[in-house]
């Protein structure tokens, strides 16, 4: 008889997202007449922007004809977009990353799930906390977490990394030591980061302790002050001990589209065997490369056309946010986040639970937001809002929250 | 210090398919004025159909207007294309599938290689031999498949069912019971397959013995003969017992769009676990959906100009086959398959092995093909030939190997 992987049965739960939709279509279908603004999932808003439409027009006009016809990518990727990748997201920056270290995928949700795969199931890992679930839903149904105590919200066997407003949202190392640390910056939930020389500590410390760092730098294209680093290959040491994680949904509307990328230095060994020799051998048994269209429109993210234009888009975004960050401190909100990322993170007023206020919102304000809680234990009293909506809703939703 | 996936280490050599892309590209280097003719790696070579172009242009421009853009996918798949697939896929044959019990992917790649996670690292697999690689691969990587024997090129922890001509290809029930079945039919590499009442005794035993089938059935639309099931579920009891991974890649010629799905039904249990909530939550955790205009893509494969459209492609497709097989014949080959697949299995002429073969006809005729060997110890002796080519190429080659 066969037998499930029970690692399955020890999650709690559903995925969070899921979990808010839910509430609120139940929400919607008892109040049709209401308007909700949602501001809580970090999806997209904005239309794929115009030379990214022409890239794929062209692209889909191209398989329409035998001569032009593409069938199976290469599986780790076009070269043309691996070379736009390491020529503009790499090289440009003074970061030693060749375009055959670059694994294209469908997007770096199902990378960051992915890539516990090629490490020992009894590798232990840190995570922030507050953090975005995948990595430790991950790993939780691969067994590496040990148990779940519900009284703690915490597994047994993750170290977790609180970033709270105590400490300024910069996790510090932790006392047991980790073989894999999660890293995302800027952060998601909270729309913090930490300073390039902050980073360097990390890779440092990752290095001396023999710990690889998932890097997870989807947000990057929100950074706007300078000593914040847009890569972890900007800090020296980082090819020994680092693995980044890009995606093409947060700086070029792709959520809908589906492309990303995994970085794997060929210098990230444990002892003789290579990291990146793994990858590749996953990647060609399990995955069968990112549709040719799609590997088009993400080399023209990368054309003069497209960097203008996504960078208009990515300001259309962080004026919301500014919004919010604003609306929220003359409401009287303690607010964090929103400088470097599309993610505000407020403290819950008074003593109310991230859960309360994501209720209380929802009926008060019909805004949409996500409960701090939903991304850890250290996330209870606070709750985050995206500033990915339209411009004239994202007004409105402050409005109406200054109102309440 | 952090620890690798050791299972990875055991995988002997590399994927089948990049041993000969090295193989035949250092051929090319050393010989450029070949014109080499590839009916190796089974990749379609006709344009997308007209009605999936314009659905295809139809959804990118959607994609670029406030009004129709189309961010995060829901996680399982739109509506649209899971109504389409049940209606047409099962509800059309009588089978008792409906549209929630069907999970969109990037691809029967993917899924082949993801499925084995929700099951026990216990659990012992049953393959075909010869066998699609991914099955065992992704196997291996999760530690189920035992230790390698090189001498007899088997895994200790795998039971082989091999499939020659002396059995017609039709595997055996094996002597020991395994806990899941993989099962590719019409099959790939043999391009075989077996009857609807045969397979409905593979379904009574999988129930018998508590085994989980996963099917795959990716040329499925190359069924040319009425007693073959176009799907499990057309048997009885399927709904206990069988998975089934179906492409877009062979029937539209998706293999560069990228398309797939896999139908877990409602009644498949391990005690009370339901098999669909956890491939639910796996896809909800470590995938983010195909992208919106290759979902509607997908829908126009089911529209009636689609329709006819792929019909014809299929008939071009399998014209090239009748031309291989009769060929083949012609030259004193024997040979299998083409019939109900795409695929043609000839013996390999006296003594000589797969990989013999490959070398002699690569550098004799300057065709491409796929050495059995490759597949599994049982199809030592036998060559794979594709029907995927241009038919003037396929014409030509066949002309090469008769003047042999």
């Amino acid at each position: 008889m066969f037998q499930v992987n029970d690692n399955y049965q020890k999650l709690p739960g559903s995925y969070l997202f899921s979990t808010i939709a839910k509430k609120v279509n139940a929400y919607s279908d008892a109040n049709p007449d209401k308007k909700l603004i949602r501001l809580g999932i970090g999806d997209v808003t904005q239309p794929i922007a115009p030379a990214i439409l022409d890239a794929l027009h062209k692209a889909v006009d191209e398989m329409g004809r035998p001569e032009t016809f593409h069938g199976y990518a290469p599986d780790l990727g076009y070269e043309f977009l691996r070379s736009a990748i390491a020529e503009n997201d790499y090289k440009a920056r003074g970061c030693d990353i060749s375009a055959d270290e670059i694994f294209v995928s469908d997007g770096a949700k199902s990378d960051s799930g992915n890539i516990q795969e090629i490490f020992s199931v009894d590798n232990r890992i840190a995570v922030c906390d507050p953090v975005y679930p995948v990595y430790v839903d991950s790993n939780v149904m691969a067994g590496r977490t040990g148990t779940y105590d519900p009284a703690t919200e915490r597994w047994s066997n993750v170290i977790y990394m609180p970033c709270t407003k105590e400490n300024g949202f910069v996790p510090e190392f932790p006392k047991e030591t980790p073989d894999i640390i999660y890293l995302c910056l800027p952060n998601n939930p909270t729309g913090t980061t930490i300073t390039r020389a902050q980073l360097q500590e990390w890779v440092d410390y990752a290095n001396k302790v023999g710990a690889v760092i998932i890097y997870d730098g989807a947000y990057e294209a929100y950074i706007s002050e300078d000593d914040v680093a847009h890569s972890i290959y900007e800090c020296e040491g980082a090819r020994t001990c680092a693995i980044e994680i890009k995606s093409f949904s947060k700086n070029a509307g792709f959520t809908g589209v589906r492309l990303g990328y995994t970085v794997v230095p060929k210098d990230l060994k444990c002892g003789e065997v290579s990291l990146h020799a793994m990858w590749a051998r996953r990647h060609g048994t399990k995955f069968n490369g990112a549709p040719y269209i799609v590997q088009r429109a993400g080399e023209a993210v990368y054309s003069e056309a497209g960097k203008a234009q996504l960078k208009e888009q990515v300001a259309y975004y962080m004026r919301n946010a500014s919004v919010i960050k604003t609306g929220l401190q003359e409401a009287g909100y303690e607010v964090f986040g929103g400088v470097n990322a599309p993610y505000i993170w407020l403290k819950t007023p008074g003593q109310m639970t991230s859960w309360e206020f994501f209720d209380y919102l929802l009926e008060n304000a019909n805004v949409v937001g996500t409960p701090g809680s939903g991304f850890g234990p250290s996330g209870e009293g606070y709750f985050r809002l995206t500033a990915f909506g339209a411009y004239e809703n994202t007004l409105e939703a402050l409005e109406r929250i200054k109102a309440l």
